[in-house]
């Protein structure tokens, strides 16, 4: 069982030896920018530790880790656009249609979301990319309730925009290991849980979203319930879910 | 055997009863608006035709033809973008972005994108949603060399921008109706007989590409030769094409 650092050098590995499709020309070289990023591939080792935990070997769940981070790179840079955010930087760096153009990032983004089906349909099982989709349509769906502001309830919102992905990562890493439908219901709930916490905490760190409608103290306390959920659902879980555990710590008590 | 005009409106009837993801909400109606948009549904009737002469029910074809149209609707919602072309009409009516907001048909391309998948993937053959993505692929490479100007030869941008997904569209019909790998040569290249011949209409009515690159008189004789081309596949395959001549026929004289 690999330790939650090694499963992020794994994927980073991955990721920097993907082959895009040749088509793509010199615009690969904007999704490489983006992927680049330096981010924290929480998505992608969440996945990995899952698949891990379920008696899956490393190897035959990358293509759906990396499959579960190119979504997000794609949301990332179709989010910092002027016709989203509008953000210049993106972990301290131009954001990608900064430093290569508004028209290719758009390009790029799409490009980014292609290339995370081509990889989810590297499984013979259609069940992967049909996950996949599922959840990139309620992560566009969060998107457009957060930016229209029909956002009756925050927690719906973050649940489509953050949480979505985080099942789909435990829902990739279940069906990279082959785990029958009926194990899945706890595995999720923990997907669920560990959204929530990671987005609380961004909030908090960055004071906006729940840290500014409950304040922080009632974000921190929505963050500890998280963690607590997350926690209580391993615990009932029959696997080793040491790793599992090791990211509950991390993303409760991370300062970036 | 159903003619082009039958096949259409099996297409339209179809595109209209899709199911979009629910957790979509209101950003369901951006999608409907980019879909309900007059076009001429060349490439799901291609794919339909294709499908029918291969022997398949129209209805094992229809999800396929309608993730090409979906696939096609996404790239022009983009392509109409600020970023890209900045074209304020589309087909006699306001482009997405200008009905519905530049972030609402951003988020609705992508998620067009996303349903194309999810109708490819209603097959168990994976095959049906690798050949999607690859095309898509090859299209967004197509668009990238045609803004950057990075398109040293017009014949190879057009291949990629508009015929990977004509003969996509062939592709899914073989595949919907199961016709083995083998057969597939000729009816591909009677795809890209077709897009070329799409293309070069399409230039010499907007008088530009291809019309402005060899002037009218050469463009036509281009896309005589594609239609030629095009007729001569289909005489040698093993199959009842009347309804592709008729194809072939139309848009060698469509004048809009």
């Amino acid at each position: 069982m690999r330790r939650a650092d090694e499963l992020r050098d794994a994927v980073e590995a991955y990721l920097g030896s993907l082959v895009f499709a040749p088509e793509l020309g010199r615009l690969e070289k904007t999704l490489r920018y983006a992927l680049d990023s330096g981010g924290k591939r929480v998505r992608p080792v969440l996945c990995l530790a899952v698949a891990e935990a379920s008696g899956a070997e490393l190897e035959a769940a990358l293509p759906a880790a990396a499959a579960i981070e190119l979504v997000h790179t794609f949301s990332l840079v179709h989010d910092d656009l002027p016709a989203l955010d509008d953000d210049d930087e993106r972990r301290g760096r131009p954001s990608a249609h900064v430093a290569h153009g508004e028209g290719v990032a758009l390009l790029a983004g799409d490009a980014l979301l292609v290339e995370a089906f081509r990889l989810a349909l590297a499984y013979e099982d259609p069940r992967v990319a049909r996950e996949l989709a599922d959840a990139t349509l309620g992560m566009i769906g969060g998107q457009h309730r957060d930016i229209t502001g029909d956002d009756g309830e925050l927690a719906e919102v973050e649940r489509l925009k953050t949480g979505r992905l985080f099942v789909a990562a435990v829902g990739l890493g279940l069906l990279a290991a082959g785990v029958p439908d009926r194990e899945h219901g706890g595995w999720r709930a923990f997907g669920e849980e560990l959204g929530l916490l990671f987005q609380v905490v961004d909030d908090i760190l960055d004071g906006d979203g729940f840290a500014e409608r409950l304040g922080e103290e009632g974000a921190r306390e929505l963050a500890d319930g998280a963690a607590k959920g997350a926690r209580a659902v391993l615990g009932g879980l029959a696997a080793d879910t040491s790793v599992l555990e090791e990211l509950v710590e991390g993303l409760a008590v991370r300062t970036s």
